[in-house]
């Protein structure tokens, strides 16, 4: 829907006509209008920025890559105006994605109290709660009444991120509760605010991992988390919208890595992506695979005899090699699932194994009765018997496989997702092509060869 | 942390110092007591709850599934307490979950406008808004003055989910605006609330899907989303946190399919998942990739006599198949969580295609060179040339294949995650085959046969 708008736009700005362009735009919702900016030459985008009403809250919802872009458009006039209305972390976002001269012409068009602000946020490492907090939230005293309080929130309101929270600070900004508008609202007037706050303040540390801010948000249902440093001083919030954001980017990060491509920031976007980028975040581990199958072709070759000698088995090497792996990546993504959204937890690894054991033993006898049919038709009882033992054991080893390596990876430091299904995959094959040709050559080389 | 609390508390009940358990549990959060209940024997859990404050903000924080098995445990004072209590859309989450003679059981507990509530709640189709959202509102008149409209807010304001929006309603129910708490209290208390609301609401349609109610919370950054008919008259709203729950559903779903673990609900959770449903889930796709394993035995089984001439092909059959179907479920898992984000649509499928097809050349030439000087080393100079032609192909088509699947799927109406590593790797495992001995048959047979 969004495409043949931004091609009519596009035509209107072409024709000089930016009237027109910014009429068509405006009905739409700023996150719409953001989107239809991002499918645009940022030349054209810029043009109509200058004319949008509502402009530095449309550039706020502009993906940060491309607001980057943007930048050395702009008159220098537009772009003070447009950076200094946005909120605190999306300016500090933008402002990291910068070159150090760009960053060094941006300073002087804001006022001291942000250019301090945006010094002090882009210092914070990423991925941490210090990386996506705003510095713009509404601040109380206990000592105040409600209606003072009120009377603040309006004066603040401004310049907040949300008024829906407040958090009570003392002398040292330490924070010492929390108050809803809700609470406010319904509270009698000369209410003192220590009174009404909570004081069981739900928060997070500035190096905390941006993963752990979004879960406890979505745990406690909260609409912003106040950010503290390891004194207990208040330094920002997280808003329940950023959280959202960063469950979204750490589900692909995840998914990405599932199905073999690394995912280390950035994330890719496979239709707007550098080609390199994407040729390089899928090379390592198609590369660091093959040995993965040279140890299936090792197998292979070890037990080179025992297949000339019955070639019927070669036949039969994909079923039983990719039942294993498909059932091990069964397990790990199950596995990888379940440790991320924090459903399991190490301690659980030996209760689920014999669960996984269990449930691997009914699969693996359910495909062996189905293959031990096609190789009595294809081969005879004993090639049929070997495919029966294969299988039982390759998907029992496989599915045991699956399950333990993402724990394995946790264990050693390293993202249990890294247990992609290619490489449970790999692992299993090889251990299929094993499994499979030691059975057939203990059972068969004295009645073949 | 929780699975040791759970034992102290287990410990005092089993000694029936219910005062302590109490205790123990008082200074958690709602979020937390509920977990640690969850982890207890139902009949323990009902026992604590009968004497816990704010027990029925707890009982509402625990998982559906839990709160059915607690049902029959409570008093039938104590259960009208706590269900009446709860909110409306996870009272009606409560209520699906219960046999016929159970629900009979509960509706005489609530009182008449509860009961209608509720059965006009649970008729709603699974997976739409209607079934995810809530009653529990508040509502105002347009020709309110904003001092009114916050004594209408503060009277709806303990049976209201959110007092955060409220919703503009004529005299037959259809939404005609929406105002903000915010610019409420901001307002001047004389103002009309005709003049202050928005009118160009942000709705869904009841029967919309939750992924798009959760994708539209996201996108517009809402605190709640309202839920009309398609006459416009509102019937409820969707409040972000559940829209939070659903987006984790939905990314759970989509990750489980493609390790392709079917995932139609319930989502499986390993750890407490009944053998026999993991078993059920998972057996289905292990036994239609037996069929495609099939097709690359039947390839296999074609050029027998390319293999018994050259058995050093066998050496390399899982390295070529294998890298064609990593490079497949590499390209499918980008697609597919570009679909599921929106990045991508349908109609980007031919643009995305010749991109993938520059990544996967380069890709292709990479891994033929890394194989080719292998071959020279086991074979000679022509196997060498079969594996860099093998190799490119296979990685070309593989990634084809990969990134393809998902369109062709959506286009089917089909679930474009049903496209599993698992399912990828097995086409692309067949396409390898007759790729790889197809072209080592050309290559080779008139030097060795």
């Amino acid at each position: 829907m969004n495409a043949p708008l931004s091609s009519l736009v596009i035509d209107a700005i072409t024709q000089f006509d930016i009237a027109r362009a910014v009429k068509l735009l405006a009905d739409l919702k700023k996150a719409d209008i953001a989107d239809v900016l991002e499918q645009m030459p940022p030349q054209a985008s810029c043009q109509l920025l200058e004319h949008l009403p509502r402009r530095a809250k449309v550039f706020a919802k502009i993906d940060p890559d491309y607001q980057a872009k943007l930048v050395h458009e702009f008159s220098r006039a537009s772009l003070a105006e447009i950076v200094s209305e946005m909120p605190s972390d999306k300016r500090t976002d933008l402002f990291k994605r910068l070159n150090p001269q760009e960053q060094e012409a941006l300073l002087p068009a804001l006022a001291q109290a942000q250019r301090e602000d945006l010094r002090r946020l882009s210092t914070y490492q990423e991925e941490t709660a210090g990386a996506i907090m705003t510095s713009q939230y509404v601040t109380l005293k206990q000592d105040m009444t409600v209606a003072e309080a009120m009377d603040t929130i309006r004066r603040q309101a401004p310049d907040a991120e949300t008024i829906y929270e407040s958090y009570i600070i003392d002398e040292n900004r330490h924070l010492i509760g929390v108050v809803s508008l809700h609470e406010l609202v319904l509270a009698p007037l000369h209410q003192q605010i220590q009174d009404l706050m909570s004081t069981d303040v739900i928060s997070a540390y500035v190096d905390d991992d941006q993963d752990d801010v979004a879960k406890k948000i979505a745990h406690y249902d909260l609409l912003a988390l106040p950010v503290i440093d390891h004194e207990g001083a208040l330094l920002g919030i997280v808003t329940y919208d950023d959280a959202m954001d960063v469950a979204s980017e750490e589900a692909s990060e995840d998914f990405l890595k599932v199905g073999g491509v690394e995912a280390s920031a950035p994330i890719l976007n496979i239709k707007e992506a550098p080609l390199f980028l994407l040729y390089r975040k899928r090379v390592f581990w198609l590369v660091i695979l093959v040995f993965g199958s040279l140890l299936s072709g090792l197998g292979i070759s070890h037990f080179e005899s025992v297949i000339e000698a019955n070639i019927v088995l070669v036949f039969f090497l994909p079923l039983l090699v990719g039942s294993g792996g498909n059932a091990g990546s069964q397990s790990s993504t199950l596995m990888v699932r379940a440790l991320a959204t924090g459903d399991v937890v190490m301690k659980d690894w030996f209760k689920l194994l014999s669960r996984e054991c269990l449930v691997a033993l009914g699969l693996g006898i359910t495909m062996a009765i189905a293959v031990a049919i096609l190789g009595y038709i294809r081969g005879d009882a004993m090639v049929a018997l070997v495919l029966i033992l294969s299988m039982i054991g390759i998907v029992l080893i496989g599915s045991i496989i699956g399950m333990s390596l993402p724990f394995i990876l946790d264990k050693l430091g390293l993202d249990p997702a890294s247990a992609s299904a290619p490489l449970v995959t790999s692992i299993c094959d090889a251990t299929g092509v094993i499994i499979y040709l030691f059975i057939a050559a203990q059972l068969l080389s004295n009645v073949n060869v």
